[in-house]
Formats: structure tokens, C-alpha cells, sequence
């Protein structure tokens, strides 16, 4: 098969200037989709569901209504699927949704500093964009904005050489619930009628495996941590024999001969705290965009720029930190960021202020957690803990960790000889890919577990029946990738995770302790009970006692030696 | 500290449309640093090192040119560095000089089939970027074009809100060879004179420490897999004493202490062979991306786009699939792309096509990786393996692995008793962070080493005295993030390396075997001249034998003994 090798001619910088273009973000990710968690058919499915969950979650919380989420997936051959994910949020204006679903960078959540499932604005374009790669199909929309009649259905693609999008179908219409879940028996229930709200619908190459890198498991966790959130999940999985109409779609839906549809119930009829939004704290800006804000400035002064455009500098921290940088307060703010910017950004870092606001942040809190763990998980000992907020790069963030231990052999899903399971979360977000490259993984098995009463191998995970919940809550997720499956390894991030997991680590160890001192109390009842009847029989007859006598001497001496065995 | 939260009024389709932005690249991965590898001060020297070294070789070779490389590291203050790299390439065009140095996603590799070290069009702005965001200061760049008399001076900096470059000086200049070597003394050498070529300076917020993870090590192993390569590397740190006058730049290089310089010198006086640039191969293209070809195609009929579009697409076989699909091989191209794409996408598929052309890649070779491990790994025992090439998501691409074993406790740096030393590389390129994350790690640990007579912790690296070099050459490296540190974990490259590793670990073994005889034969040996002597003496006072009659038995009692004993 080999064949010449052509010697390809010598390039110059001439020829090389030629063949310099500019590369569009999409076709960047189309390129490198396992960035975005596109790697797999079956990592495929995760991401997309995820991406539209969080997307509705998002939603709905900012909007202040209670969520309903509709997650549909049917199979409609070996390798492809229909995700459809429909929710009661307010709703997207017409305009907005070509952009939002098949445009790469794009959304309302990048720009600001405030806690949030997404962030990046990339997720659900992506998601169309993997459907439209391997299938060819359009993302299909159908929204209803609150207080509007009619609902807008579109069909989009993205055109990836400029990173656009391209509308295929655009029509008014009735809002229809696209969602509609199976009854017991597998058959069509009763549609949910939301009154306004999202559902997009994507068609892709993907695998439905079952096991804790699935959807199944996704959402699980999801109704875990968001326990405001009312789930429908159907799954239609493709069967080799012909089954009845499932949803009357026509040909491909005929074989279907699998579904399975279960309600994550609301167990809480409360939204979340509502997170504020805030200005960066001056402490986290470098000093290049310390310019670069100076230089955009509304603020027709040195002193109203610092107070206005950054978070925690009063009047007088201004004040302090203009003289300790040896600037008028009075200074027009782009004159110093060309000019005087490192001595300003040196003040800045002199100055002591107070730390930035916390309410960016809505962590699931300790209650929540544990209700969350008692819901899902079957054990014996649970804990919880929420630390006070911290700051990295300027960035508000807070840990949570939640413990559940159950006693060995009770939880078939615990092996006491497993290494124990971590649940990861971020901004109340599942991660169920890439553990070993995530900073909270990290964080757990750094923390010496053996103080705590529980095996652990050299460098690894503690191992026992237990699992391990942690969550990071940050105004930005600091992710190893596009696809948000892994933290990064601040050291800022892990210690406070080391912080919580001590403290709970400390919680278990008390509770250990109880159960192992109470089972040594056990084992000598139970010798105790053993051998007293022998002995009250050997009395009797030596001492000659009646039966009376005889049960007499075995609660004496069962007391007695109770007493002095089991004093712990 | 807590105070009042103030309750965000709850937004509605219409205010949320109103926050929806354009994200743009920059300022993405401005606040994403971390997926470029600038996530902690001391990574970020690294990677604008390795962006501007991988860009230089990237240039010399693409021109024939064979690669000459100054890179000069010099400590402005303490966490302040200045990074300067130039080299003897082709230079660049004037135009062309702002969009490279400051505006990411923008190059000329990424958009064809080519082994090459960058791909992204992203590295060498992103450092310029990070530079600016973290000091303020531009990326100057010094090119002259071969051929030209005069050379370009600019300073450029990246809008990072519209992902465009600002040129904030721009002038003719006389080229000057910015990189000046010191000598043994630390003195300045002679000035290396480059006829023309390309220098690049970045002054950034960085931090120097020695180690596997350093630019030394970098710089290092980029000497191993580019033995055609002339590299000079000075690092000027700044102590506390006031040294000399270091290059006469005024303060900041007057307290310059310390300088050490070295050369790692050209081995082989020939550049690889030069890649070749190939079109997609039929197998690897989705079905999205096969109607985006076809729409897009410059020919008029769909036999001849699938002849010239395609490699490995003879008239013969755009035959094969036309008739397969029951498509006209007259019809339009376009026409297909909308209606009957899937039916000439299964065509494909069921088609024999010949395996694509791999003269796109150019790998190390078994010869070079074996000089490159015995001139820089003092070991005892050396074996490499390159693999044939092959395919993943139609990317041709080839593995290479290289192994060598030390005598245990012969060379200081490989314990006995520690995990073995893995280096990764990828297109040439050393790959130093996040090996726990890359798919290299994963196939090293997967081989069952205990069957090649090493010891092996489960779920471990191998351990001894041993370093495994592995090499992936693709067309398309699938890196974990954009920082380029790690490869993806797809099954096809995974199973090559293991292959590989595994060809390595037999010829290993055999080396172990023969070297556990031999040290088996001098066990033995050492116990026969240990005894012999005492043996023949107590038969000399036995026997009365005299001396020489002693020395006789000796002699012959150790040939008997050696004969029975040793023969294995």
C-alpha cells in the first residue's frame, strides 16, 4: 500500500500568508466536539439532555417560577435518538431563538457575576450542532412567552463557517405540549398543559446505556440537589419486535416497543434563594483589566469609577486608595489606565476592603442536603456541611459536603470493601464524567481517611458503604472544559473542600465510634446470654435450686456482669 | 458582614432578551484561562514558551528551513518575566503579523489534513493575551521575510471584546537577532545572525521553578524528538544582590544575578520528512459534514465531488457508491446534499475504499527515538516501536513508543522502587501537565507489566528503573482542552499504544530474563569463590597437600563446581 511520498514544495512567508484564515468558534468545536462532551454516542445523549435541563432550570428559577421539566428521549433507530426537553419557563421572544440554539457564544449569562447552571453559552447550540453533524436534522423549537397567545414554533441550523444561524422553519402556532408522559401500564397520559414556556427537540447519533454515567442517573442527582424541581422522564427505547402506536408519530415510532416514564416528585414548594448579580471585587482584577475597565468606564472620575464599577469600595476606600497611589481622586478614569494603571492596581492591592458580597451565591444548604441524601440514599448516618463563602481570582464561591453512611451489608448499592461513591455537583449540576481529573476527586482523597475510622489505599479513595456529596456554588465554575465536567484544581477551591470534609470526616468518626463500641457491646450481651443459662444450670444442680431459684441466678448474674462488662 | 438580601426582581422573556449578548472568543477564554494552560503563574511561563517553540519549528520546517532557536527567559521582577523566542524561519508578511500574534482562532493549520504541532490557531495569541491581562504590556514582534532588506517591528495588543488586534506601534526597522546567548561566563556571547526569521517578546506574570514541570524539562525532551533541531536556552533570574549589567536595558535588568545559558546542539543535519497535506477520507466524515461538502462543492457532478473532494475515491469506486445509493453519478451535488445524503452516506459506509494516505504523517521513527533516549537517558537497556499508521474519525494517525531500563541504581534519577518515568508527546511536542488526564497515562497503565517481569500496583504505573517514551502523530491531535496537555481517550489510539507498549514490554522482558540469569550465574559464581578456597584448605590439612597442590584442587574443584552449577 505505500505508495511515493510527493515532496511537498518549501513554503515562504509569502505562500504561508495565503493560507491564513480565520477559524469560526463552531467549526473550532465541530473539530474538537469531545471538548464539549460529544466524544461518545453515549456521552452524546448526557450532554444534550443536560444541557437543556440546566437551560430550563436557569430559566424558570430567574424568572421565579417553580420548575416542571418534561425530559423526553426516544429511540428511532440502532444509533439515533430523539431528545426533547420541554419546561414551564417564561418563555423565549421570538427574536432571540435562532441565536440562542445555533450560535456558539451567545447567551446572558457570561457577562455577569452571579451563580448559574450555564454560563458559557455554548451547551444547547452545541448539542444542535452534534444532532446537525450526525444527522442532519434541524433543531426544532416551540416556545411560549408568558402572556402571549400563540406560541412560536422554529426550526434552526447553525451555519458553522460563521458561526450563525440559519432558519429553516418559522410559523406562528398553538402551544403544544410537546411532553407527554406514559401512565403505569406505558401508555399516553395526560398531557401537561403548561401555561407558557420552552421545548426544543434534537435529533442525534447517540446510545442509551444504563449504569451512573446515564441520564437515568443524571437526573436522579439532579432531583437530589434541586428538590423545588418537578421532573417527567420518558424513555422509548427501540425493541426488535413491533409494538403498538407509542405517541402516533407515524412509521418510526411503530416499533417502539419499550418506554418506561417516571415523575421525580417537587418535595419542596419553594424556589432557591434568588442569587444577585455583582460588579467584580477589586481584588480579583489584574491589572490588564484593571485598564481595560478604566478605559470603558461611564464614571467621569477616578474616585466614582472605583465605587461604581467595583464591588466593596465606599467613598472612602476610593479616597484611600487615590492618595495611596499617589492620584487626584478628581482624574478622568481613561487618562490613568493608560498612564498610571500599575501604581493604582498596587494601591488596590494595599487597600483592605471588605470581602465581596455573598448573596451571588444560593448554596443548597445543609438541611436541604440531607434531605436530599435521606431521599435517595438508604443509610444509617448522615451529615452535612455548608462553609461560610471564600473568593478565588476575585470570584465568590462556596463548598458544601454532604456524607452518607449506611451500615455494611444494608444498601446493596454500597460495598463495604468499595472505594465509597462521590457525587459531584456544580452550581447545583450533576457531573458524572471525568472524575478523576476534578478537583473535588482530588480534594477526597487527600484527606487522610483513616483518622476518621475508614480504610483508605495510599493516594485513592477511602473505601466503605458510604457516599459523598460535594458541591461547588460560584458565580464561575472554573471547568477543565467546555463540556463542565470536571473543576480545576485551585488551591483556593480544594482547601475549603478539605475544610468540609474534615468536619464531616470528624461527624462520621464520633458516629464510628458509637456504632463500634456499641457493637462490642453487643457481641458481650450475646456471650453473656450464651453462657448464663449453662452456668445457672450447673448451680442448680450442684446447690440443688428449684426452677424459681434458677431463673433468680440468671438475671442476678446476667445484671451483675452487664454491669461490670458493659460499663462503657 | 451579612447583610440584607435584596431580592432580585423576578425577569421575565423580555428582560432576559434584553441581557443576551455575543460572547466573543476572547473574552471567553480570557475568563477561561485555565483551558489554555495559564491557570497558575508558574504553567503560563511554560506554555508561552512551548506556543512560541511549536510555532518556530512549526515555520522552519513547512520552509525547508532547518530550525535555529533562541529562547531567552529574563526575570523583570519577582512574579514579572519577559519571554523572547526568535528563530532562522521564513518570517512573516507584515499584514499577517497582528491577526497571528493577537486574535485567536485565527492560522493557517487548522483548516487542512496535515501533521503539524499547532492546530488550533490560538497558543501564541493567547500568551500575548495573558501578557496583557496580567501586566498590561503588548506583544512585540520582530519579523524579516526572507529575501526582504528590511525588517518589521510591531507592538500589538487584542481587543479581547471584538477578538481583534490594536497595533500600538509599527515601523521598518533594521533586523536585529534579539536573541544573544551568553557564554560559560554568563557573559554575552556572539550574536547568533539569523538571516531571517521571526522573534516574538511577552512580558507576563509568571513564575520560575525548576523540575519535571518546568521550561528546562520542556526544552529538554523537545531536544529528544527534535534531534534536527538547534535550540539555545538562557535564563536570566534576578537575585537579591545587585549583579552586573546583563544585556544594558536599563533598571530592570541591573539586579539581574543569575544567568546560566546552554545549547542543545543539532544532531542530525536533515529535517524530517515533510508532511503532505490530504483531503477527508470518505469513512471519517459525517453525515452532517458530508451534505456541508457536497453543498459547498466547486464540482458539477456528484461523481466528480466525490473524486476530487475525497481521498482515496477513485472513478471506480464513485461509481460503486452512486449505483449503491441509487443516485445518477451525473446529478448535481447540491441537489444530493438536501434529498438524498443519507442514502449515499450508507453507500459510503458499505463501500471498500482504500485506507487514507498517511504521507500527511511524519513520525519520529524507531532510529531517532532510540538515539534521542540514549543521549539524553543514561539506562542499560533501550527498545522502540513505530507503529503502522492508522485511523481514528477518519484522522490518520501513528503511535510510537520507546522504552529504557536502567540497572537499578545506576542512574539517579529513576528509583528502583519508584512508579516509571512516563514522557508524552504529542506531533512532536512534549506533553508535561495533566498526565493523569491523558489517554498516554491510561494505556501505560492498562498493559499488564507483571508479565514483562515489572512490578505493578493495580490500577498503577509500572514500577522501576525505567522511562516510557510514547509519540502520537496525527493530522489532528484530540486534545483534552485547548492548553494541549492531554489526549483524548478514544479506543482507537488507546489500542495502538497498548500494542505498541506491549511489543516494548516483550523485548523488556527478555532483556529481564537474561539479566536475572546472569545475575543468578554471578550469584553463584561469587558463593563458589567464596568456599572453594576454604574447602581446599581444610583438605590441605586433611590430605597434607602442599601449596601448590592447593591451588591445583582449587582450580579444579571451581571448574567442576562452575560446570554443574552454571550451566543454564
Amino acid at each position: 500500500m505505500a505508495r511515493e511520498r510527493k515532496v511537498p514544495v518549501a513554503e515562504t512567508a509569502e505562500s504561508m500568508a495565503q493560507k491564513q484564515r480565520e477559524i469560526s468558534v463552531s467549526e473550532f468545536f465541530l473539530k474538537n466536539r469531545h471538548l464539549l462532551g460529544f466524544d461518545s454516542p453515549r456521552k452524546a445523549l448526557l450532554t444534550a439532555v443536560k444541557e437543556a435541563v440546566d437551560n430550563s432550570l436557569d430559566a424558570c428559577e430567574e424568572a421565579g417560577i417553580l420548575p416542571e421539566i418534561g425530559v423526553d428521549i426516544t429511540q428511532l433507530a440502532e444509533d439515533r435518538f430523539k431528545v426533547s426537553v420541554t419546561d414551564n419557563g417564561p418563555g423565549i421572544v421570538k427574536a432571540q431563538i435562532p441565536r440562542i440554539f445555533a450560535k456558539l457564544l451567545y447567551g446572558s449569562k457570561f457577562h455577569r457575576l452571579r451563580m448559574s447552571r450555564g454560563q458559557q453559552g455554548i451547551g444547547i447550540s452545541a448539542a444542535g450542532m452534534y444532532g446537525q453533524l450526525t444527522t442532519g436534522a434541524s433543531t426544532r423549537i416551540l416556545s411560549k412567552v408568558k402572556g402571549s397567545k400563540m406560541a412560536h414554533h422554529m426550526e434552526v441550523q447553525i451555519d458553522t463557517r460563521a458561526n450563525k444561524p440559519a432558519i429553516l422553519t418559522e410559523e406562528e402556532t398553538d402551544w403544544l405540549p410537546v411532553f407527554l408522559p406514559v401512565n403505569e401500564e406505558g401508555k399516553p397520559g395526560r398531557p401537561i398543559e403548561y401555561k407558557h414556556g420552552t421545548g426544543v427537540e434534537i435529533v442525534m447519533e447517540a446510545a442509551y446505556v444504563r449504569g451512573k454515567l446515564s441520564v437515568d442517573e443524571y437526573i436522579k442527582q439532579c432531583a437530589i440537589v434541586n428538590p423545588h424541581l418537578q421532573l417527567h422522564y420518558r424513555l422509548a427505547l427501540k425493541g426488535k419486535a413491533e409494538g403498538g402506536k407509542g405517541k402516533g408519530e407515524g412509521a418510526e415510532a411503530e416499533s417502539t416497543s419499550a418506554a418506561s416514564a417516571v415523575t421525580y416528585a417537587r418535595a419542596v414548594n419553594r424556589l432557591p434563594e434568588p442569587p444577585t448579580e455583582i460588579k467584580p471585587h477589586p481584588h480579583g482584577v489584574e491589572l490588564g483589566l484593571l485598564m481595560q475597565m478604566l478605559k470603558g468606564t461611564a464614571a467621569r472620575t477616578l474616585r466614582s469609577a472605583l465605587t461604581t464599577d467595583f464591588s466593596r469600595v465606599g467613598d472612602r476606600s476610593a479616597l484611600e486608595i487615590c492618595e495611596r497611589a499617589g492620584l487626584n481622586p478628581k482624574a478622568n478614569p481613561t487618562r490613568i489606565a493608560h498612564q498610571e494603571s500599575e501604581a493604582l492596581y498596587k494601591a488596590i492591592q494595599e487597600t483592605k476592603l471588605m470581602r465581596p458580597p455573598t448573596d451571588c451565591l444560593s448554596p443548597i444548604g445543609e438541611a436541604q442536603i440531607l434531605a436530599g441524601l435521606k431521599k435517595e440514599i438508604a443509610a444509617d448516618f448522615y451529615t452535612a456541611v455548608t462553609r461560610e463563602p471564600e473568593v478565588y481570582r476575585g470570584n465568590p464561591f462556596q463548598v458544601e459536603v454532604g456524607l452518607a453512611y449506611a451500615k455494611p451489608g444494608e444498601n446493596q448499592e454500597l460495598g463495604a470493601e468499595e472505594p465509597v461513591r462521590v457525587l459531584r455537583f456544580a452550581n447545583r449540576v450533576p457531573l458524572l464524567y471525568q472524575g478523576g481529573a476534578c478537583g473535588m476527586t482530588e480534594a477526597v482523597t487527600d484527606v487522610n481517611w483513616k483518622t476518621y475510622g475508614l480504610a483508605q489505599p495510599k493516594g485513592g479513595l477511602p473505601v466503605g458503604p458510604m457516599v459523598i456529596l460535594l458541591h461547588m456554588a460560584s458565580v464561575w465554575v472554573p471547568f477543565t472544559s467546555e463540556s463542565k465536567e470536571a473543576i480545576a484544581h485551585y488551591p483556593e477551591i480544594l482547601k475549603e473542600f478539605t475544610y468540609a470534609l474534615q468536619e464531616c470526616g470528624r461527624q462520621l468518626s464520633v458516629y464510628l465510634s458509637r456504632r463500634r463500641r456499641q457493637a462490642e457491646v453487643e457481641r458481650k450481651r450475646s456471650y453473656i446470654e450464651m453462657y448464663i443459662p449453662h452456668l445457672a444450670l450447673g448451680l442448680k444442680e450442684i446447690l440443688e435450686f428449684d426452677e424459681r431459684k434458677e431463673k433468680q441466678v440468671i438475671q442476678k448474674l446476667g445484671k451483675m456482669l452487664e454491669k461490670t462488662h458493659l460499663d462503657v
